[in-house]
């Protein structure tokens, strides 16, 4: 644990908005489903998206165990890995001041295999994370399947979170111009559930029935 | 215009979900307020998430010209950039085929510095892009806020979406389990708009005034 910034994640413009803490980045990334793990190929920056999910200090990932990603990171290229959430538009008096609300955090580390009893664990909580309660639910995992997805454990070596809340920040020439300011909130929102073909017939479960109550 | 995948992009694993039609991509990217942009420093992956528009077979960035993204991609660096929209949770009959729904889109480049009068006005089209309408609204960028600008164009040279739709894929010998299976869509609401201090005696103008009507 260090609240210190490493040397990629310093940040120089801005840095008021920078977090190094790591409670703070661990509360972004929890907060996030999905993020995009960038590395170095040959010198080229490669990117995808997949999902995430954060255990103590570390960041998992999991795959196809044939997808370019895990071979990468499983060969040894150092993984940064990023999550951005958008929470709202900025509107500004001036364009220059127009923004985003927005938390994002960006992580590096390299990856280990995880394996065994961890492994199919970890895979259910990556369910769970997903939909939860959805775990307990679904059958349980074949060999097969474990065998066809590697799941990767980045421990988090360097780590910094950027968090801009609040509203517009306007020049203070511009406080008495006639132009509207302030912010729109921005957030996720799950609609009902829609059940497969197969499922038409069958109640909907509580875990899953939660959803889109609120929409 | 190519429709054929370059080495950067050509993926493997999920084939049938990757998409190199540039009118595709260009429909991903044009759904995004965000990306993530990487790029390769000493031989390790930088990312930060920014704002991204759209034109043409390019992509724009901006960010304040002392950054180091922006110096970075100056200096030459292959730019990787990445936009992810989460459509929906996929609760399968087994944690296997959980899944997401989502569009991707990850496209490589390198980038040009854009000056002059297109960079006023694509500074511009980036206020619209972020709240439609706006631009018209604020008063106009000062010399100053021009030059402390960098604007970025990033002409795409690979590109690929990667789309997933529709509901679970359960194996045919989960068939008959009595799980239910389906989807939760997922999408970006907005919330009413909340009026800065110095503008809450101003009537909300109606580009900012639709925003929230729905939720």
């Amino acid at each position: 644990m260090t609240d210190v910034p490493g040397p990629r994640v310093h940040i120089r413009r801005a840095a008021d908005r920078a977090d190094y803490d790591r409670a703070t980045v661990h509360a972004v990334l929890d907060a996030a489903l999905v993020c995009q793990v960038a590395y170095v190929v040959e010198g080229e920056p490669r990117m995808v998206p997949t999902a995430i999910m954060r255990r103590g200090d570390s960041v998992y990932l999991h795959g196809n165990r044939q997808s370019a990603m895990i071979r990468a990171l499983q060969g040894g290229a150092l993984a940064a890995v990023c999550v951005t959430h958008v929470d709202g538009l900025v509107a500004a008096r001036s364009g220059f001041h127009c923004s985003m609300n927005y938390r994002s955090a960006v992580v590096y580390g390299h990856a280990e295999t995880v394996a065994g009893d961890d492994k199919e664990m970890l895979l259910e909580e990556f369910v769970d994370q997903l939909i939860p309660g959805h775990a307990a639910a679904v059958r349980g995992a074949t060999k097969q399947e474990l065998n066809a997805t590697t799941l990767l454990r980045i421990p988090i070596d360097d780590a910094v979170a950027k968090i801009r809340t609040g509203g517009p920040i306007d020049d203070e020439a511009d406080a008495d111009l006639d132009i509207w300011s302030g912010v729109i909130p921005l957030s996720a929102a799950a609609a009902a559930p829609i059940a497969g073909d197969a499922s038409a017939e069958l109640s909907v479960p509580g875990h899953i029935a939660r959803f889109g109550e609120n929409s």
